[in-house]
């Protein structure tokens, strides 16, 4: 570690660490050799990161208050409204989080992505919401009735059941974590009007795929298109429907950095063509 | 569903469902047709599943506190101390959570379970743990210390920075639910005490082993174990140190049961041996 630029300064980062620690302990990317073809690759929003979150999985936690006014979590199945993100649960009141609910609507909601293989457990992306649960009532109950129904088929067998009730959370506070370092707010109005990323279903095997066959492919976007051209290896650590975050070996140390597509990906199927112009571009065939 | 034992009568459920409704929509079991080997094969109690489910993930949702006294969820990694089960985090008095309990150290700990393959969401494992975060001092913190690091790889990246804190939580209230309608509280010196099931790493596995390649020993064991007589199909839900769940198709209708180990499993690797020895037993060779 000698180039400076990769050294942490005191207070450039919001750790308490020394100032003299080298960044590679700290995850922040060594600068290139060569301007990158894109200087700012794009990347999801915290919104859309939140969105995409919530639309790929069935199983958060909810949090919830007590007659006392203790923290209860509990983990509980849900479906988001595919307009606009809202939480759906259905719960019994026979269970402590439907009498929570029931005496108090002040809510949490929280859901894990999936943990790269092979990466630490840190890397995992994380949502939180937090507003207040209500009743849906004439349309948002049928919309979230439709919504639990098709995430959750056992809901069936339940949804109907006396004791048990829908409940619908449009959030007022959205916070994403990315990661270890990767993190941000999102304001409410743009967590209801985001996407969730289309090919977020499809990109644990494109990644995986990419890292078993395409390793060649990648060291050369990370040389060409992200200038550093010293690079001696590549793994790709995430995909999305703008880019590719893509972690190098130089004779520097390792380092993080991201190539972008040209145009966002639109189709959930749509990572590879992608990828193969983005490889196209990178050995100078376009 | 002619059988009433198989019906549902008013009062026998705790949900609020129709008195003639079909046992199998529920779950419930049918009855078998001749007395089963064992008719009570021993369970994981609340507080071996709820350590079962504790030792084997790593991330888990925290439930805090914000200064206004609402419900903060966050999803945090873990590690649990190996001889009582204590809750381990590690966080950033920079993120919201670590604020929270750094204020009030009321908290909920929440855990999911995997879902089995193929298996609706509302089938996974969960626990829930409920009491008040400390910060640990003296062996506590040199425990709680080597359980984090050994659990997640990165702790040694961030654990000393300045803003970290090991917070450690010795649950007061211990929720496990099984899935839909397996659900048991347990008291938490129950759940201190408890051993993790030693086979639970190895049994998701064993399970899909056991599908692929050996439904024709479960079915035995349905019929001459279970006293399912007349079964026609069988698969394996679950397996654990004491037995196996199993699903069987009958002209009856589907139906879940037990099948109990002769003695509980004491290694991760003796999954196998044990339904080896059910497998004979069931067919009369032992």
């Amino acid at each position: 570690m000698t180039d400076t630029a990769a050294t942490i300064k005191p207070g450039s980062s919001p750790h308490d660490v020394p100032a003299d620690a080298p960044a590679e302990a700290y995850g922040l990317p060594l600068p290139p050799l060569a301007p990158p073809a894109d200087p700012d690759p794009r990347r999801r929003s915290a919104a859309e990161e939140a969105r995409t979150i919530m639309a790929n999985d069935r199983v958060g936690t909810l949090a919830s208050l007590t007659s006392d006014g203790d923290p209860w979590a509990s983990v509980v199945t849900y479906a988001t409204l595919p307009e606009d993100g809202a939480v759906v649960i259905c719960v019994s009141t026979l269970a402590l989080h439907g009498r929570n609910l029931a005496a108090d609507q002040r809510a949490s909601f929280a859901v894990a992505g999936p943990v790269p293989e092979g990466e630490d457990p840190s890397d995992c992306g994380r949502v939180t919401l937090a507003g207040r649960f209500v009743q849906p009532e004439g349309d948002d109950l049928e919309a979230a009735r439709a919504a639990y129904h098709a995430a959750i088929p056992s809901a069936e067998t339940f949804s109907d059941f006396g004791d048990f009730t829908f409940w619908l959370m449009r959030p007022e506070r959205v916070r994403w974590v990315g990661g270890f370092g990767r993190m941000a707010s999102a304001r409410a109005d743009d967590y209801a009007t985001a996407e969730p990323d289309p090919v977020a279903p499809a990109a644990e095997y494109a990644v995986r795929h990419l890292n078993e066959d395409h390793a060649d492919a990648l060291l050369d976007m990370g040389r060409a298109l992200a200038g550093h051209t010293d690079a001696t290896a590549a793994r790709c650590l995430r995909a999305d429907r703008y880019g590719l975050d893509l972690e190098l070996e130089t004779p520097r140390g390792k380092t993080q950095t991201r190539v972008g597509f040209s145009e966002p990906v639109n189709e959930r199927d749509g990572l590879r063509a992608a990828t193969v112009e983005l490889a196209k571009r990178a050995r100078g065939e376009l």
